[in-house]
């Protein structure tokens, strides 16, 4: 076993867990709630630096209780074991008349099983708006882990005209692309936030598959190999003049980065997707530059759609059969985190956001073009990108 | 692309649709539910064949409404195109007053959404557990997509001794696997039930890692890569003397199996580690001969356990510093479906049934043995093996 920490529960440094306390307890004191008990992997990941099958307590004031069913062999200040649900009131005190739980990311059975073991004495909360408000702002820790993360993936993404085979289709493509990503270190899963969200380590668009309205809220769709996942590569042959759009999963570290490049086979695309791709460029140069902190997460959505209009490419701008309702979206532990970057968005951009910026194009007959990155909000001047790879369309011989 | 039915949202032939109808209508009655509204994709894919994002409403008589949010080129009979939970009401009339929703597998916000949706004159039931049970007795059709899936993955498993090269780690060889399965056809994502759990393609444990407990309830743990998702492969070297569990996904239809077979490196694994290799085999068969329509589930269990102790291997049956409570269970859509082969089990076996048992043994020092097969329980004789590589350690040269 390599690991040191097999049996230590909390792998945060000390002050890190006090950061990440100190801003969920002031958004609880603003929401009025006196404590929250935590249970989707994605929070407890982020409270304690592993996942663990239980739940954490963490009260306005005390120390947070972990609560593990499992593995038993975890050590550490704050841990109960516990079996079940019900174990857990007389573990957790009665400091409280307030809980916040996970109502958004909690089956309804299980809020009613918390709602029973606590009683009616307690006013219940949602607290999964808290944690993701907590989340969006990521610390100094966290945005190592991207930058991290970004490293590796702009190193996959630079293999990627090395791995190219002629004869490949889109699926063959993505399989040795899959297979350098693990040994690159990526995990292979990545979280996605929602119950009906589904992908397989990324998607590759090659063609007109690009086109193909898919059931599920990603900026991009394509047939899939099955309707039992229909979404990405459909096993359309690459060929000359057919664009390759890929976008595949930077989860190296537990928290992600995103990117998007385009890639196609020998010759040049046609103009309308190579001005449609430099649209695309020049959208991400522009928001990057406008998004600091205290700009409307709308206004980026409004001037990138501005650009797409003023470029000839509106009815082409994020897809053509189908157009997705957004520009960017937050990221981190999961890959559709806060801020949203869409017309209805009521999120101010605030230093410490960390954004996936992806202005694409369907091109009838062409397929998609464009790129995606991953940025970091600075206190002061232009967004950093941490996802460097060459932007250009790249051409595989 | 590939697909002719891209547009089609109902994938099923009538025949297979009225049949899980008829079923999911029994169980209705049965539990005096008027209609069921569904939107897990799990049970879309089971009442269309495809995944959409929207919710299929059943009323006990009458035809299925299939209320698509997307993508809106889906076309066929009971379509309704809706943006939100609030548009349902109005197309659904009003001929129920009980409505059962999958209270387990939705969001406790968006079950409090479909309550003031419909409002409070409905009576609501959770629609879960009929569900699963409506899918734990397979179709013929469904059979049939089964025992595809398990030609594939022994298909996949034959050629692992061919995939090892010397000098591999856990992980190395893992990502070799993978990208063998997904050229076999392989979709990689693999459907589980429940927040909580999580893996990635598959778990392949070498040596002493075997015995490291992991948080999710799967039968064997592993340390895994990374605290973000801490289970199987760690970067373990393959060397001589250490067994190697060999675990992966076998979803290659929206329908899985699941199969564990082990390896070693050259020479033989002490002689305490191929006993416990055996005992498994002899379980399976055993368990394989012994699992008929009206058997009880928890005697099963109880078999396995008994062989297990009679062969003195108690104390590494299903884990030895962490043991899995159960021996085997159902699967299909998802890999953990009904029946559980546990000690307190209320399920009794039906024709149709589809079990992985998977009696395995961690012995410290060497690592897991044991094997994983998965079988159709039929109406007469023993349980159908439909995951059918050689069952002994191979040794990789």
């Amino acid at each position: 076993m390599n690991n040191p920490d097999l049996d230590k529960l909390q792998l945060l440094p000390d002050t890190e867990l006090e950061l990440r306390l100190a801003r969920l307890r002031d958004l609880m004191s603003a929401a009025d709630i006196d404590a929250v008990l935590i249970s989707s992997n994605s929070n407890i990941y982020y409270l304690t630096g592993r996942i663990f099958c239980g739940y954490i307590f963490i009260p306005l004031a005390g120390s947070p209780v972990y609560a593990v069913r499992r593995p038993s062999i975890l050590k550490g200040d704050g841990i109960e074991h516990i079996r079940k649900i019900e174990d857990l009131p007389s573990r957790l005190g009665s400091g409280f008349s307030s809980l916040g739980l996970e109502m958004a990311d909690t089956s309804y059975l299980n809020v009613c099983r918390f709602r029973k073991a606590f009683g009616d004495r307690i006013r219940y909360e949602n607290a999964s708006g808290i944690m993701t408000q907590a989340r969006s702002v990521k610390t100094g820790f966290e945005l190592e882990k991207i930058r991290f993360s970004g490293i590796k993936h702009t190193s996959l993404y630079e293999r990627i005209p090395h791995i190219y085979r002629q004869g490949m289709s889109d699926i063959d493509l993505q399989i040795e692309i899959e297979r350098a990503a693990r040994h690159e270190g990526c995990l292979g899963l990545f979280r996605i936030n929602g119950d009906d969200m589904e992908l397989f380590m990324g998607n590759i668009l090659v063609g007109d598959n690009a086109d193909c309205p898919s059931p599920y809220d990603f900026a991009m769709g394509g047939a899939g190999l099955d309707p039992s996942l229909p979404v990405g590569a459909d096993g359309s042959l690459i060929r000359p003049g057919k664009s390759i759009m890929v976008d595949v999963n930077g989860n190296f570290t537990g928290y992600m980065t995103d990117m998007t490049r385009c890639f196609a086979q020998m010759e040049n695309l046609p103009q309308r997707a190579l001005e449609a791709h430099q649209t695309s460029i020049d959208i991400c140069d522009t928001l990057a530059d406008m998004g600091r902190p205290g700009v409307e997460a709308r206004t980026l959505y409004e001037k990138a759609l501005a650009m797409a209009r003023d470029s000839g490419f509106e009815s082409e701008f994020m897809g053509h059969r189908q157009q997705a309702g957004f520009v960017g979206h937050g990221l981190g532990i999961e890959i559709n985190e806060l801020p949203v970057i869409a017309p209805r968005s009521k999120s101010v951009l605030q230093a410490g956001n960390v954004i996936a910026l992806e202005p694409k194009f369907v091109i009838p007959g062409v397929g998609a073009v464009g790129i995606e990155n991953t940025y970091i909000v600075k206190t002061d001047g232009p967004m950093e990108c941490v996802t460097n790879a060459p932007k250009q369309i790249i051409y595989f011989e």
